[in-house]
């Protein structure tokens, strides 16, 4: 990945608890593919109204916004976009001349995808998680219409909270639902320690005619491996992240790559990321 | 010029009312040559405050100060080194786990060019200018134990005070003077409405022993054409501009490049700056 830089250049970047080299390698990716005049650059702080002020006070076009700052920005953005209002949640900002617009493509992507897939608001979901990507996702599928299903999780405080924000049912776990869509927000299979864990059993998938799982790394996760292996349509944590992170494209450059261009700059952000 | 970036590269970036490319071309042509994992990059700002703020809360590894922020941003930094505090004006910034230290990498560069040159303190100067770059010079002077000379500027009050700060006498123009040692310290010869004038005239400078030109932009004024056109040694505003961004890169970095390596980074970065 190799990029010039000039005193024109405009600067994008993100901040977040711990920063990877997905956003940094897909943007810089794109800046490059396009001949734009951008750069992309990942930042942790420990003073987020600083580097806020810092975002406006030096001209960075912008900023994805994640853990564990999505909610504490909210304050020191100027507006609020439809997409971060929903869920009182940000992961992006756009820097106007100064003007901070806060908006959330992770809402974004997944109304995209329930289009996208033409899933019926009429399926009954079970979602298991509790976190603040379940409830982008929650809100998402019922923004969407969908009125059937539960939010799946062990601490019942979150869980609770989740459901009666989104309008779903909550529930310990997955004994005695009947879901025709089955969604993971959790780390169940995602690299590290939980990695060859399945979110959904094995029965619950055959019963079931969709399985979308959040977890982008890896996105062949053990529950999208076994969906596959019985023909289910699947709906993947890549797919979730890469649609994420062209609405941020867009919104910074007010560019929208071809799908033969995204797919380029997917497969190179995610041979290496993390 | 290109360069990789990922989640563990430092950004360094310059503050300056109208940011130039010099610096960038200078500092990232270094880093790729000496595969630093660093990434330079100039902006402006409308709130000095926020935008120091910023580089502490975003740990921005160093920050180069151009006017008009030098004397501004002297309340905004935790501590001034002996370079910033002689001339009670910064020009770089260096960020050590978010402690905010301030140099003065013009008066460092302009001290070792005096030494390089083994100019004598019992030389007479005369040097044209009083903003904040004459400041620089004659205080370097000044603390390299010159004591003979005059500070030659039309604005009488800037002129006095500098002459006051610096120990030499103020006078309205050159007529009269002997020095041994020139110095242009104004925009004569500069690209722009005045490239074609002559800081010192032709009899001035038979007279002097060296010539030093501060005019960066371009190196070979008329000043410095009709000095080397006279066999006088000269002292170059390339020479400054690129001493005292050696300086910055090793503060930022802790590496110092050899000769050859500033040689090809300063013809790169000088080839098309501004």
């Amino acid at each position: 990945m190799s990029l010039s830089i000039n005193r024109d250049t405009r600067l994008c970047m993100s901040l977040s608890g711990r920063p990877g080299n997905f956003g940094t390698r897909f943007q810089n990716f794109l800046y490059q593919a396009l001949d734009l005049n951008y750069v992309y650059k990942a930042f942790t702080t420990g003073d987020l109204p600083a580097a806020i002020g810092g975002i406006r006070a030096l001209g960075i076009r912008g900023c994805a916004i994640s853990m564990p700052f999505k909610e504490a920005c909210i304050p020191l953005v100027d507006a609020m976009d439809d997409s971060a209002r929903a869920i009182a949640s940000v992961n992006t900002i756009v820097n106007d001349d100064g003007h901070l617009h806060a908006y959330n493509t992770d809402y974004i992507a997944i109304r995209t995808l329930i289009e996208r897939h033409a899933l019926s608001p009429a399926t009954r979901l079970a979602l298991r998680g509790s976190g603040g990507m379940a409830k982008a996702v929650a809100c998402a599928f019922r923004d969407a219409g969908f009125r059937h299903g539960h939010i799946v999780a062990r601490n019942e405080a979150a869980g609770r909270r989740l459901a009666e924000v989104s309008g779903f049912s909550w529930v310990a776990d997955t004994a005695g639902l009947d879901a025709q869509l089955l969604i993971n927000v959790t780390p169940l299979g995602m690299e590290g320690p939980e990695a060859d864990q399945l979110a959904f059993d094995r029965v619950e998938v055959e019963r079931a005619h969709v399985i979308f799982d959040v977890v982008a790394l890896p996105p062949e996760t053990p529950l999208i491996k076994l969906a596959r292996s019985q023909g289910k349509p699947v709906i993947t944590g890549a797919d979730v992240i890469v649609l994420q992170a062209v609405e941020q494209f867009v919104l910074y450059t007010g560019v929208r790559p071809d799908d033969a261009l995204i797919a380029q700059a997917a497969a190179h952000a995610l041979r290496s990321s993390g």
